[in-house]
């Protein structure tokens, strides 16, 4: 095992994905899981560690060991290693005129697995982010409904609660790169997206609360926040899977996220997560507000609009290498990447490494959960030629990423939302990566 | 469904139960959620919310809605709000001698789902917190080996990853209960005791590396932290689910859990799980060192002690609610709790109102993962009577957690550690929940 041609490579990725389709779901899991770790143990160790000597040994006793440290509760809430301070969200400045009204962005090049950290969640405001007292913040039910009623934080905390795994997407994720390729980094491309564990108490128990009736089919959601940002919900969705959330990673939800609560509607676009949540008003038609006509539609080729284009669909990226992950030195490495659908789970990735001209897939790792990242891996050895890395996903409603010319042909050019498309990374010979978009 | 009586309730939740158990996993899980929701919907609503009326309205326009809230990127690595200054770790002051080789806690009471945030992650040191430059760390693996290497941290992050969510405890976590209860509060009782994702490079795949000789049987672990905490790992758990580990719910690794590298072996002892870990010595017997004989055994009533007691055996705890979790008002509660084993998955809880002498099912909810929280509810009016809480978890070798009785039957009074027995809070009728130890 200590190393193999690509040719050698190949065939035993297929033959392990054979093999692995002969398996139940999560025998199979364990399996290409194990797979991975076999192909890639032998493979990565032809190029990674050295064997010991005294040129490549540290001090027989670092200066971190030789005295005592710190003692617990120096920090009662924990942060990061002064060594990360670069793990942090960014925004863009020229990206919208002012900071009230805009968005910072996750370091998806520096994360791992499949959760957020709450620290790290991308942020978008549409008026600034009130600090708002949960003691005096209320929730209001009413509209068409045989009971309306007013909530309390510690009323909505007695209901049964559900915990999820969702990922949280901006529309606008990518919306700088209709026209060309102009963000060099995953954190501007991607960026807008995270995925957190959400606690609270599912929306269609509060609906039997008020009792809605038989003429409600619309619901709008109201935020407290100063540009009382509203967008109208169908019942449907409503009844399905959304919830009224007050808690993300175990944990109160961050004020940026809406604390006290917000709605979540999983795989739907973020900005119907209504944040900052204090009213509800059941009606018979949606209120075609100011964010979803003048903002949150999608503005098609012939003067039409979208609208209501709430679902954000299959997409995925390649998170290393990436522009922040160059390859350092030739050998062995792990092509890594996240994908998501706002319909469902992810069924399978593939990967090219020539832009698309010809595909080998690449094994999910990790949990597979509905509306959530999934982690895709294909281990590979660069032997310093240059690469167009490309992702393409599909979800198990049979929805595959388009390519750009594919989105663009059904799309035009005018609306800055929903750019879904198979993303591509310019591998150089020399290792660094660049954000590249094909024809 | 405008409430019922605790006969009916506990008729509804047999039929859900039998009528799940005709269903398969996933369906059963989907069913019992869906159930509890309905059962919980129509319950808490009878006392739970107010109808609107001119006395409980809140200002129409409160005064956060009524200016501009700050701009992104105030807090690139973001906190929790103001009014959750509570929600932190917490250490008991008489407990150690010194905070440089102490303990602090996570807040139990205070968290929802399952993940733990890193903020609030319990924290353990021997001698303090080092502060590691990751540039200069250095992995050794040596011993009975067929290569000795040594690694760097770009080294090691070339390898294929692995992410899985486990938790993570202490053994001597209920140890302050073993003579009498004496720690008012969830967040002192069981607080030893956090939940994340977990990132890193499975040890087998190092040690496929470095080919371990057929005579190396145990691993010496050692960290770079001033005590230089080590402890002696059966070469089968290494094979089998060990991580080393450098990413944290995403981001990297917590400086108090390891930065830049720990060692995970899930479901076993916390004080295994080698933090800053610095070298890995292969060896054909365990090296018996200061932290895995005068610590981390187990005294037991002939004077002989139980060493090398890894795993952390099937565990439970009612979460809410407890003392620091009052009921407030009479009404409709969801009683809710985390079980966790160290041998694999939660096969069910059972709850208690009165002490053990009566047990009814508490379906679990959300995710069952291996050697991971699970979390169990049930839905209960409490009328203003007093009542003894407990739970009663088993996992899916059939261990049943015993009760503290039988525990103290096999083990005797002289251990500190391992004390997984049922737990009881005492429910006082005007509310109040008191820690209790029955005998």
């Amino acid at each position: 095992m200590d190393g193999f041609s690509q040719k050698e490579e190949q065939r035993l990725l297929k033959t392990l994905q054979q093999e692995s389709d002969n398996l139940g779901l999560v025998e199979r899991r364990k399996f290409l899981k194990n797979a991975m770790v076999m192909v890639g143990a032998g493979a990565v160790v032809a190029q990674t560690g050295s064997v010991i000597a005294s040129s490549n040994l540290p001090p027989a006793v670092p200066s971190w060991s030789r005295k005592l440290g710190d003692g617990v509760l120096t920090n009662p809430y924990g942060l990061p290693s002064d060594y990360e301070k670069d793990t942090i969200r960014r925004t863009v400045g020229w990206l919208t005129p002012d900071r009230i009204s805009s968005i910072s962005m996750t370091p998806l090049h520096k994360l791992k697995g499949i959760i957020t950290p709450n620290g790290l969640a991308f942020e978008r405001y549409h008026g600034g982010l009130p600090d708002i007292n949960p003691d005096e913040h209320r929730l209001i039910i009413h509209g068409l409904v045989e009971r309306p009623l007013i909530f309390t934080m510690d009323e909505l905390k007695r209901f049964p609660s559900v915990s999820e795994i969702k990922f949280l997407e901006c529309p606008a994720n990518g919306g700088m790169e209709w026209k060309a390729p102009q963000m060099e980094g995953l954190q501007f491309t991607h960026g807008m997206l995270s995925c957190c564990e959400w606690t609270g108490v599912r929306l269609s128990t509060l609906l039997d609360a008020v009792g809605v009736k038989p003429e409600g089919k619309w619901i709008l959601a109201e935020g407290a926040d100063g540009s009382g940002m509203t967008r109208s919900i169908p019942m449907e969705k409503a009844l399905d899977d959304a919830i009224i959330v007050y808690a993300q990673n175990g944990e109160a939800l961050r004020k940026e996220q809406g604390y006290p609560i917000r709605l979540m509607n999983p795989g739907w676009e973020g900005n119907t997560c209504i944040k900052w949540l204090r009213r509800l008003e059941i009606g018979d038609k949606p209120w075609y507000q100011r964010e979803e006509t003048s903002k949150y539609t999608d503005l098609m080729p012939d003067g039409r609009a979208r609208k209501f284009s709430f679902v954000q669909e299959c997409n995925s990226v390649i998170t290393s290498p990436s522009p922040e992950v160059p390859l350092k030195v030739k050998g062995w490495y792990e092509i890594e990447g996240i994908a998501w659908s706002g319909k469902g789970k992810i069924k399978g990735v593939d990967i090219s490494l020539d832009g698309g001209v010809s595909w080998r897939p690449a094994p999910l790792k990790g949990m597979i959960i509905s509306k959530c990242l999934t982690r895709f891996s294909y281990m590979y050895n660069w032997q310093g030629e240059p690469l167009l890395l490309q992702s393409r996903a599909w979800d198990e409603t049979g929805y595959v990423q388009p390519t750009f010319k594919q989105l663009r042909a059904e799309r035009g050019g005018n609306s800055i939302y929903h750019r879904n498309a198979i993303h591509t990374w310019k591998v150089h010979s020399n290792g660094s990566v660049q954000n590249a978009q094909l024809s």
